[in-house]
């Protein structure tokens, strides 16, 4: 296949360029077409779509191999698909990938998740744009179920596209035998219990981010966190329009 | 007014506690109730819903006044909301507010903007949230007319509520006579030619996030664009429930 037919697809993560998720995501979607991989020099975890608003971006050209091209970021993962986007790819790419992500961004994570963040902003741009999770957050993961269910809807997007402003989030359950796949919502929900607090070595007091996820709709057999507990791998399209149309109808007499 | 019978405020904003945008919003709004203000210490824009998961926070009082109670916090927008509703307060807030920012948070920077980062943090805890925003990045703008809006909203808020799930985002343009209040929708568009190139000391390439925003629907008069461009303040309605329903219904068949 000449380079100019073959799809170009460009991969992020937020866990950082070496993690695993991302070289075996890397592994499995070689085949398919030319990949340049712009992802943040180390772990960014939970920066949703920030942006770095005060100090300058750099980029390292880690690797050029025939159809493979990795920069490592000083960025987040936004930054690393703008600058991805603006400065490094020599054309539109027709897929942006981010993960696989070490951990599950099912149910309000997206909202916190580096990797989701970087969805929306492939979407925003309006390249059919797809996040990968797995839900484990041990860096020895094993990916098998997750790049198999991965690989299997970026060949379903690069083949049928997705409409303007939508935008994919799968999660694969850490399990040897994945189900199948469930087309699913946003599970309701919040974390729980957020801080642990202890006393620093000078004796200040200190706050430690952690938490319990509160399910607030365990029964929704649409919800993503419902397909995962029953083993299935839950895709999620998302939209990058948070407008809620029917709550402007509902409050237009506030108009003055 | 007994204090229990006094409605709860909690405030913070991302452009740091010292910022006159949230000065001006604690003073206009402080006859409505009780105040807890917590916000970040320094400046911390541009950094939607993040949160830090490597390094504890930690919280300084710095003011304890009859209904007014000021903390200033080492972190991002959300982590001081979910720090003052995990440990900070007494109790559930009524309200939660964030900005005045100094800066438009309209069409697709809610996406990046911390200031609405804490908004949804407070509407997935189930607390009526407002962002408030004047479209004026200066550190001394005029707020005259940013407050009398956001009060407006506030009032009415705290009359109403919120459904769960749905949070405001409120934009005032920087001109002295607003036109009057318009419901709108998040206007789509993009940023674009996002970075200045330069060389830094050492002669290494440093990437510069700027960007001018490109309208993708300038004739959209229902669009917050379109609001603030005519001399209106723009209010609109967000949903934390991302999902696409509409889409969910066309990809069923990709489920195995």
């Amino acid at each position: 296949m000449a380079k100019e037919n073959k799809p170009l697809l460009l991969l992020t993560n937020d866990d950082g360029i070496q993690a695993l998720g991302l070289t075996n995501l890397i592994e499995a979607i070689r085949p398919l077409g030319e990949i340049v991989v712009v992802a943040p020099d180390v772990p960014r975890s939970g920066m949703s779509s920030a942006i770095s608003t005060v100090n300058p971006l750099r980029a390292t050209l880690l690797k050029k191999e025939e159809d493979l091209t990795v920069y490592s970021c000083t960025g987040t993962p936004v930054d690393c698909v703008k600058l991805g986007l603006n400065k490094l790819l020599d054309r539109k790419p027709d897929l942006l990938l981010s993960g696989i992500n070490h951990g599950s961004n099912a149910a309000v994570c997206i909202i916190y998740s580096g990797t989701i963040g970087a969805v929306f902003e492939g979407c925003i741009a309006g390249i059919p744009s797809v996040g990968v999770s797995l839900t484990d957050h041990s860096l020895r993961a094993d990916f098998t179920q997750a790049v198999k269910y991965g690989k299997q809807i970026v060949e379903k997007v690069l083949e049928t596209g997705l409409p303007e402003g939508v935008c994919l989030n799968l999660n694969v359950p850490n399990i040897p035998n994945v189900k199948g796949l469930k087309v699913c919502s946003q599970t309701k929900g919040l974390w729980i219990k957020e801080f642990i607090e202890m006393k620093d070595p000078v004796g200040r007091t200190a706050y430690w981010l952690t938490g319990e996820f509160l399910n607030q709709e365990p029964e929704n057999k649409l919800s993503d966190e419902w397909a995962l507990g029953q083993g299935y791998a839950a895709l999620v399209p998302l939209r990058i329009d948070m407008t809620d149309y029917f709550f402007i109808e509902k409050i237009k007499d506030w108009e003055k």
